[in-house]
């Protein structure tokens, strides 16, 4: 997409620090970073959200990961792939972060509100989203 | 893994709320979640962190958390996998979250403590990862 900053990147019409690419996959340090070591994965298809994303493309993203990974010897580490601007998206092409945790105050800050919940209202849900699996 | 309370999920010897199982890969809803439709997609295969787990179970996890995404129906959301108990990882089996991120206080809260970097520094350490990819 023409006005997309990570197809241009893709593309090189913007430089990036390239650490792997493939038909299908790129991936580059991120110039942002909040460690060091901060890298992120694209599937070279533009796509806004995950599910805009050909399976086989997704396929390969993960193997890359785990490449960064022990490139970058982190020993602790998040992977995360935020949809929407609500949920921390900022570039509207999907990546997949991996951040080194080196300490409590480096890398990603992890919020866990975790809900009260019952058997009752998750075998309902379940119900319900197993219909559409 | 005897010991390990996913293991026994993918197993049945403990019940689960199971949305998704191929030869490799196990879904189900996380039974304290952050917001409704919190899910996990685990690889069968015993692993702690992501580089422990063989690329073809990887390469499956993504096209499985983009069902759940369609199933459950959530517009906004976070995919994070977390590896080491600093980076918040509680069960020492690779599993990846799927929350929805229906507002601002349920879900995910991501934490950015975004780094001041320079471009020699960046340099320096690109040349050092790049070297090990």
């Amino acid at each position: 997409m023409a006005a997309c900053i990570f197809c241009k990147i893709v593309k090189g019409d913007i430089p990036s620090f390239k650490l792997f690419e493939s038909d299908k996959v790129f991936a580059f340090l991120d110039i942002n970073p909040l460690s060091k070591g901060h890298a992120l994965v694209i599937p070279k298809h533009h796509g806004e959200k995950l599910t805009d994303i050909p399976d086989d493309a997704l396929a390969e993203i993960l193997p890359v990961v785990k490449k960064l990974v022990t490139a970058t010897r982190a020993e602790n580490y998040n992977v995360l792939q935020n949809n929407g601007r609500i949920a921390h998206q900022e570039v509207d092409h999907v990546h997949f972060h991996m951040i080194p945790k080196p300490n409590a105050t480096e890398g990603l800050g992890v919020g866990w509100p975790q809900q009260t919940t019952d058997m009752d209202s998750l075998k309902a849900l379940f119900a319900d989203i197993k219909s559409r699996m």
